[in-house]
């Protein structure tokens, strides 16, 4: 079982992906936003890439009866008009159960989207990664972990929560894993920063830009491991459980 | 003082690191063999990027009267015909006083080369990464580790050298330094291993090649922390102290 890692959702191509596992990673905060909303019953999220797309898609799934919730940032900011930012803590402040969220983001739908073109396209987090290890581990299938990245640069805690499931799936150690080298130190890293996550990623560029925009509590919730057991798919356009 | 890193002599563009200052490394094993020569007594290293220029730049200053050997390897093997491989261990073994050294390897000359258009390009590694730190302190201009990669592929060793230099250099603490979080990845990962280099990565790709063909002492001998205070400097073609 092979295990790799692609940095920036620009880097990720489909001939990488053909016949294996990917696992979208934008662990400040899309992915994990899309694992809290379907935790809190939402039916569905559907990841777009533009503002004008979430908006004609509200129109549509309405017309057909859906109830739908547009949500999405721009600078890490709430979109204005939209029913809910990016923040997964305001997630879980609303009622969900059976609703339709419509997600724009930044990076994080940008590694879904890429990671089109791959068997199976897992969502992956700090809060869920032991679960998706217990997925991969099932599957036995090649793993390519897509981090989303940040506006088109490294990003320190998709490369580290990459680390952190790769972390699990090593310790489960039923299958002999051929790790790439990049993911050996993203593995070693979590497991040396893993008591202290939030301190750790506070000195990264995207955890200073939370702090400094008003978010310093998602933070801490998007670096609580392993506080969610699912393990959503996307498939044909549509995340779900 | 900024800081980053380029994972691969692929990646860097001359416009990535005008008026600053490149650290071309190449730990397993070109750049600890060029500082290895150096330390041994040799006038220069000259790297070249063919085996067929290697063996025309040996004529030509052969018949200037200049005592030359030629180095090199393919494949991690010493190149037939010519005088060295490229295990630093080999030259420690040689009368290199006065001589000049061609060499030409698989991935550390280009790293060398690809740094041109740099404003200065130092020559770094585990066993001198101190006193590179000094160096760069010292200068103050804003630095691009170049890692040589592996094969165009990441390469766990130079990224962790790269590591080590920033620790040294956040250790003086004399100057604000501006690190880039693929660089903050690097220096936490060398904290982390630092106790057990050889270790750790032997446990890389490249690490295994070594021990397969016959060169295990050669991991240590790279892995030897500040085994050296020198720091070579490529200056219009020629490696000098």
């Amino acid at each position: 079982m092979k295990l790799d890692v692609v940095l920036r959702a620009e880097d990720v191509s489909p001939e990488n992906l053909k016949g294996k596992t990917a696992v979208a990673i934008d662990a400040f905060r899309a992915t994990t936003t899309v694992i809290t909303a379907l935790e809190k019953g939402c039916r569905a999220v559907i990841p777009v890439l533009s503002v004008e797309e979430a908006e004609k898609k509200r129109e549509e799934l309405s017309a057909l009866g859906d109830e739908v919730l547009i949500a999405g940032e721009r600078k890490g900011l709430k979109i204005p008009g939209f029913d809910l930012g990016n923040s997964p803590r305001e997630f879980k402040e609303v009622f969900l159960k059976n609703k339709i969220i419509i997600l724009t983001t930044s990076n994080g739908t940008r590694a879904i989207h890429g990671s089109e073109g791959a068997e199976r396209i897992l969502i992956g987090a700090f809060i869920n990664c032991r679960a998706v290890a217990e997925v991969l581990a099932s599957k036995g299938e090649d793993v390519v972990f897509v981090c989303a990245g940040r506006l088109g640069e490294f990003s320190l805690e998709d490369f580290l929560a990459a680390g952190a499931v790769t972390h699990y799936l090593k310790k489960r150690a039923e299958r002999s894993l051929e790790i790439s080298d990049l993911l050996i130190a993203a593995e070693k890293l979590f497991q040396c920063t893993k008591e202290d996550l939030p301190g750790f990623l506070g000195t990264g560029k995207h955890g200073k830009y939370l702090r400094e925009i008003g978010f310093p509590q998602d933070i801490d919730h998007c670096c609580a491991l392993n506080t969610s057991d699912i393990v959503p798919e996307y498939i044909n356009g549509v995340v779900k459980i």
